[in-house]
């Protein structure tokens, strides 16, 4: 291992100097993603969000189990082919992920950040490869609107009302093949550049039903640590893209970082906005969940990274994703307690020149 | 970074040929594991299983504040001078860990592996060492046997009757501090050699009142791959430590081991059975929890790595550590779902020579 392969960056960031590889991708959405503006996108849409399971748990694990199978199909892969698998999801014990993902067999390290784990998942699994710890890996996260409302808030036949702050949880999966950006260049979406791991940043929100401004300052944490570890300026990003931190959660995120001297407002996507059409989908702030980022990373800033073309101004050269997660359950709001946010940063590359 | 720092052996282990530092650990427990045998091991034992706190939760999350600054004062380190947090516990979306460690303001990672977890932290933590992520890592987990009743199975209150074959949930967290072999000899609790990652394995079976069945399985696939990947045998290691398989799950352990040709009966030993005198303190099968293999490496194994001496057979100079954990929750039981199995191994050796 040459020592110029990464190198790190301050105390929270690495930089892959031989970027890794992300092979191959796949998503798998609900009904209602599929009739989103992403719709189209996606490569697999249920024809009903059961997805011919019995329960809303065994349908979210289907979605983890498609989008592994799409993804290690796409890529001509077999899971004897993966060294190790990172994966994760909002249920308690993370079940969607041990029920979806047994029948693989691949050695497996479970994570959970509430819905940064695809940002979690991607950064421990673009470590590993450039740390030579695994020839291939696959990063998967999901989420499922119905398994989420019960493990968090009401059942759905309560048919509560929702403040236009809160966000919709995404139904959906997407999985992700990483490998050496040596030995695959060719056949590889967008190349992995670097990580900044997130801090557990608290503001002390307590409503649940507005999780963006709850999320907000650990994206702002993270992103304005990037800039600093990573000596950069949100002009070095085409875009600068979060979660699911939703509108509200936008407004407060451009304010925190006008404090620390940035100002990423011409050049900021946050894909909890852009996989619903808030006017006609009664979404209100936005898509939000572990699925949320990972499909729409997938189905369309992985295809405008494909697309860019430096002569045309096409698609994109280098974006900053940094999914967003909310670190509270149903008993610590019950108990009153804050919902703490953490944000982990990817620097993601297009694959051409 | 040298070639010969560490070695990919078969699909799921490393061999650190540079082993990494557990500079340092902590442990702390409530009141049943201090009058337990290793009672006089532990670093503190609280007053009452409270901890002065208001609720169950938040209790478990002081456990794991606790060992974390116990930890770190051992190795007269700050909070600013770790670089990764590996960190988890068995709550639905790990709140005893973002409530706990928030105060600390390092760079997190959350696990999930239910009672395996300690294992995965340790295993994640001692990866980014050896390859450089991080100069020093804490990996901490917790369990809390109120908090644990309450997430898993009945409200104390309702005072429900346990069968001979359940294990009693260790309040407890353990922390580890770890960093380059080279870089701090001399002040090693033990050196680890290397990891085995684990595999999701389910034998169907359903009762989570026998836990110890349930994960068998997986530590004893985890072990005897561990054996064919690293081209070793039982003898090689001087104890081969499970996690909370207690006695009902050792029975099955050996005799799934038996079936690939390997017998550890003479040198096995579970944190489970170690950490309670089942017969007067009403454990039944034994102890279980992300707290129960934490808190006994911390205070009992390392102690033993620590009192090593070659000439007159005290100690133990190498053994086998694996976490075992059960992938259920209060909803896949409630579904009527199997309980999958994980187990993560790391090879620990004394750090005299």
């Amino acid at each position: 291992m040459g020592e110029s392969r990464y190198m790190r960056l301050g105390r929270s960031s690495v930089r892959f100097d031989e970027p890794v590889s992300i092979i191959s991708s796949a998503s798998v959405v609900g009904t209602k993603e599929g009739e989103g503006p992403l719709g189209l996108l996606f490569d697999m849409v249920g024809e009903d969000d059961t997805f011919g399971c019995n329960t809303w748990e065994e349908a979210e694990s289907s979605l983890q189990k498609d989008a592994v199978y799409l993804a290690l199909k796409k890529a001509n892969l077999k899971p004897e082919d993966i060294n190790l698998l990172f994966a994760g999801d909002l249920l308690g014990q993370s079940i969607a992920t041990s029920f979806g993902l047994a029948v693989y067999g691949i050695p497996l390290l479970g994570v959970y950040g509430a819905c940064s784990t695809c940002g979690e998942s991607l950064a421990l699994g673009a470590m590993s490869i450039a740390a030579e710890y695994a020839d291939r890996a696959v990063c998967v996260t999901s989420s499922h609107f119905a398994s989420a409302e019960k493990e968090f808030r009401y059942p759905l036949g309560y048919g509560n009302q929702r403040p236009l702050a809160a966000s919709w949880t995404v139904t959906g999966s997407g999985a992700f093949v990483l490998g050496s950006g040596k030995t695959v260049t060719g056949s590889s979406r967008a190349l992995i550049r670097g990580v900044t791991i997130g801090i557990i940043t608290d503001y002390g929100i307590k409503d649940s039903m507005n999780m963006g401004a709850a999320m907000a300052p650990a994206a702002a944490s993270t992103i304005a640590r990037h800039f600093a570890e990573w000596g950069t300026t949100p002009g070095d990003y085409d875009k600068i893209i979060t979660g699911d931190l939703g509108t509200v959660g936008q407004t407060a995120l451009f304010e925190l970082l006008k404090k620390e001297g940035y100002d990423i407002s011409d050049r900021h996507m946050d894909c909890g906005i852009e996989i619903y059409d808030a006017g006609t989908q009664d979404t209100h702030a936005g898509g939000s969940g572990c699925g949320c980022s990972a499909v729409t990373l997938s189905a369309y800033i992985l295809k405008q990274l494909e697309d860019y073309d430096k002569d045309s101004g096409k698609g994109w050269r280098k974006v900053l994703f940094v999914p967003t997660g909310a670190l509270l359950s149903k008993t610590s709001f019950n108990e009153g307690k804050t919902i703490p946010g953490i944000a982990h940063a990817l620097v993601i590359e297009s694959n051409i020149a």
